[in-house]
């Protein structure tokens, strides 16, 4: 183990998360889009926490307490569902919980811009989305994204990633062919996933929710979290493809191979390595 | 068959019920949370019947006059659902048809345990829920839960299920490794299923959905047809096991293996028996 | 390729719109029920398209200029719902952009009838439903359906199609054991598919989304499109079949199909006949 430490310290930090989760099943709160919650839910209970899709204002004083973090994405936002978002982000805040937010589809429209960068001010624990998305809230602008689809490499997204990071002070996470970690200084890329992945509905709905429940394990060490949860995400779409073939049975696998991944495999395959 | 009867009379029972759903295809009124919508409809697909997931208020009154039987599940409950609820159960009360209350994660507000309180004073035919949702029901308050799961066993539930039964005049059921069915007096436990289907989302309101289809099959029988409905679905899902990887892969293969359940199999392999 | 375009031209022209689909990869906005989001966004990126779930009506003046069409679907139909989708059709209208109307279970109540006959005064390019809700449309009555399930054969709502096709302008498709596509006067019947289909949840959405996304690669020939996008999906089911072992196994393999046909399968497999 300690050789292993050395030659792969992310993937025994990626285990270490992993795997402490499995124990500890913590419960996540969802509020998120209608598209993504199926897939959102069951990516939560393969990894082996609770998921809980509860977006009702009402139940947020009661309910929010007791999650041990919160994952907010405003995919499907309509102006009833902002209210919500912004209590629970505030519960969360008030009881020292990690929340995370997903930027999805953020240059659709001012309305959703306005939106997020309100909900950046509540201080989310970690930002994830796309290049596209990366670049819009950086830029406060619209129309750099594609509907859900980036037009960037999560590599043109870099700066504004580290830029949105010192400004907002969150982790800020970029998906692409290299997904990308950064607290506005150190920057790591996370290696493991493959293309077709984006070929599935709300897969970059689900990775966020997986950072929020790693998210939940060490709300201290965000950005070590972030990265851990790209990569064994993406590692569970690489062994799913071994038996896919197409998009639809790859989401089907990608399930079964995060909640079977086993240490040896985590430890071996990981793929972080710094950018900084 | 006079023998299989004797030797397992709840097979033949159980058959009858799927066998008497694929004949009718009865349309079934799903007003149930966004989680669980795509895997509801499917079951009730899968199984014979003729899934509606329609939830406007305005729509009550054309529509749930023609349905067999509805199904209410508060599980991403908003204060603007409810009224929809309570108008469909009152329609399905003054026209004679059953109806079945699914309080998903009853314990996680106020609001939440009000609202299906209130729901209870409309006479569901069955409530089915997990071992913390009957006791937070039974009890009337809220934090036994953690969020959808349940932290009892359903064995744990089962005094509290005979109590709520006896107050409101449902069968009431307890998911769990062993599925209990009670009218108050008599109990029976269904232990077909297992458990990695507590890893598939919406597993327990898919579940509710079957049990609103075989009710309707026989409304007079709310008691049997409950227990055959758990058995047929943990059924589904063992067969479905024996190809499966994981849990997702379960998922599909439970309702694969829903659609095709031959008579024999049922016959053989239901399993439920009396605990009172 | 001569001889194949004189032995079978709609192959040919299948395989255009479906190739130009995955080079275009264009945008598609999708206002639709709960029940298909999941489905239809996984069906749409499969085929090549870029899906958007996006149903606020803050976002419709931002949003929908940029899309290629606009796929509108009532199956889960609220009063809050309804102005966003009237918004979106203009705004469609106003760009030369064609939408698409799928009037899920419009026989279900007199609120859904009058929605579906509004959403057809903004002049829809295609209209897509079952037998049931085309002779719902076409007579402006309710109650011909089974909430989402038809009780007519695709044929049987052939006189009803052509009625409404005259009536409102638009394109009208029938799905069913054949598939109808008319535009008042010519009439094409697609033979691709198979009865197992419609054991899938959504699946008739899903289909009307391929054909917001074939018509959005050529809308000025919406028949051809149409007509080309029921082939291509049932041929694609019938490809999945040949892996399936019931409805939830052939939805996984419909959708891998649909991503990897190739112009061979597709110029010697599409069927679809003139029935004028």
């Amino acid at each position: 183990m300690a050789e292993q430490e050395e030659t792969n310290p992310w993937g025994s930090k990626s285990w270490s998360y992993l795997s402490t989760l499995r124990q500890q099943s913590p419960l996540i709160q969802c509020i998120t889009n209608l598209v993504s919650m199926d897939l959102m839910a069951n990516t939560l209970l393969a990894a082996g926490a609770s998921p809980a899709m509860i977006h009702s204002i009402l139940e947020i004083p009661d309910f929010t307490p007791h999650t041990q973090s919160v994952l907010i994405n405003v995919g499907t936002l309509t102006p009833e569902w902002l209210p919500a978002m912004k209590a629970a982000a505030g519960v969360a805040n008030q009881f020292g919980k990690p929340w995370v937010l997903d930027p999805a589809a953020v240059g659709a429209s001012g309305f959703r811009l306005k939106a997020c960068l309100e909900l950046i001010e509540l201080k989310p624990t970690v930002i994830r989305g796309n290049g596209s998305e990366i670049i819009s809230l950086s830029m406060a602008s619209i129309g750099s994204g594609k509907g859900a689809d980036s037009l960037h490499e999560s590599s043109d997204a870099l700066e504004a990633a580290k830029s949105l990071a010192k400004s907002s002070g969150a982790i800020v996470a970029i998906s692409g062919s290299v997904d990308f970690v950064t607290d506005g200084q150190r920057v790591v890329g996370a290696h493991n996933g493959l293309p077709m992945m984006q070929k599935i509905t709300a897969s970059g709905c689900a990775v966020t929710a997986l950072i929020a429940a790693f998210v939940a394990i060490d709300p201290t060490h965000a950005f070590e979290a972030t990265a851990s949860a790209f990569s064994v995400f993406g590692l569970a779409g690489e062994i799913g493809m071994g038996s896919a073939k197409g998009p639809a049975s790859l989401r089907m696998h990608l399930i079964d191979s995060l909640y079977a991944l086993d240490q040896e495999t985590v430890l071996h395959r990981v793929k972080i390595t710094s950018f900084s």
